[in-house]
């Protein structure tokens, strides 16, 4: 199937692990051009550009009506979309009127690993056991007060090996994992021997912020993305997804998990 | 609670309905401010924000250093967040050197509401039956072949009155809607009398970009925040949530949903 990627992983439970393949989706940054112009860049499934950007530009008011496109041509393997336009100049302004990041949104340096020097290797040798892991999975998806009340929030937990563990939830997965991470951080720990555990599906910017951050593992109970893999296994942090029912799905670097 | 809101619904079912309250997430603007200067604003959860900028700064490399921040200050019943701290310029211009929009991301002016003049009230007299609504609900969470493979995908569907029906896939719901209204308005379609299903949360974004679309009628499987109830009230949307199990919450406009 299209935009979906075989790999390779090792599902552990507590007995063991076994080895086996799992299928995960294919994201890719494409680039949308307004009358020559680069606009932005978006995260996505590239698939239906041209509906994709016909869309976005109606939503942001940039374009008012449908009939003044005059072209939309889709090049570069999908990865960059030109679209022709009648606009207005100051609707094109009010895109970037004001710099707000909705919910379960990112910007910036995480968002954009390439050509930064910035990121290096976590080469933490911290291991944590798969009991450990799935023991905290647990008890993390039983305690999250937001969550029970109104099922709309994510939560992130970072659980040193020293026994501290630092909760935080929000409407957006990158923002909890932010204020999880930050806590620990103001409080003066070092978060190089821990695991992160995420109610949110892994994609390449939370592979990021652990490498930002020097945590070694991140574990969620979603999925994981294809750039989610590639990030956590260029930036050397271990990527586990799928928590559930006591079990995980390792990604990279399962070396870190011990039996 | 704090963040949690009660809210008066009308929950739906193919026999009738009954009046209830239900509670929903209050997400807020937050603004950050770096060395007294505007850096960005988050919508998000209104807790940890001192923690919430220090992990993000540190998480796009803003800031190198737990060390070298020098004050935190929470003001504007902490819809503010200021901070102090050492930076490298150069670091800073990162932030903003691409404009990526990650999964899950939306920018501009749908996330932008206040002080805008483009946005109208949505007044269509379309009208929906609670059964319609739930038969395309329920084959709508049953045909999701990108999903049924990764698990980590969000789906949008626009159903048309006349019948036509415009579905896309993404890792962003946001792009997902983008894509499925982009598809009808590329073929044509004005969508003033259709309404929309997203396997997502309905936050403020959705309900301005039903109204940016004209779209009167937007239901999720998942919950909506109290932002989203806000704006869909003032803009004139219907907004449905937790559309499961023969059931749907409906938080504004309920009339155009008939039995």
């Amino acid at each position: 199937m299209e935009f979906v990627k075989e790999v390779l992983i090792e599902r552990f439970d507590r007995g063991g692990l076994e080895r086996k393949s799992d299928m995960v989706v294919s994201e890719e940054r494409v680039a949308f051009y307004l009358n020559g112009e680069k606009l932005l860049s978006v995260m996505c499934v590239p698939s239906d550009q041209d509906a994709h950007i016909i869309g976005f530009l109606l939503s942001e008011g940039v374009i008012e009506n449908i009939r003044d496109v005059s072209s939309i041509t889709i090049a570069d393997n999908g990865l960059s979309v030109y679209i022709d336009a009648a606009i207005s100049e100051k609707n094109r302004q009010n895109l970037f009127a004001e710099k707000t990041l909705t919910s379960g949104c990112c910007v910036g340096v995480t968002g954009n690993v390439e050509g930064k020097t910035i990121c290096s290797f976590v080469d933490s040798d911290y291991r944590a056991t798969i009991g450990r892991i799935l023991e905290e999975a647990e008890r993390f998806a039983e305690e999250s007060p937001l969550f029970a009340a109104t099922g709309c929030v994510h939560k992130a937990s970072l659980v040193l090996e020293s026994g501290e563990i630092f909760s935080a939830e929000d409407i957006g997965r990158h923002n909890a994992i932010d204020k999880a991470l930050g806590r620990a951080r103001l409080e003066g720990f070092d978060p190089s021997r821990s695991f992160l555990l995420s109610s949110g599906r892994l994609s390449m910017e939370m592979a990021m912020k652990c490498v930002m951050h020097r945590v070694p593992i991140v574990v969620s109970k979603a999925a994981v993305t294809l750039q989610g893999v590639r990030s956590a296994l260029e930036y050397g942090v271990t990527l586990a997804g799928f928590a559930r029912g006591g079990r995980v799905n390792v990604y990279s670097h399962s070396g870190r998990i011990i039996l």
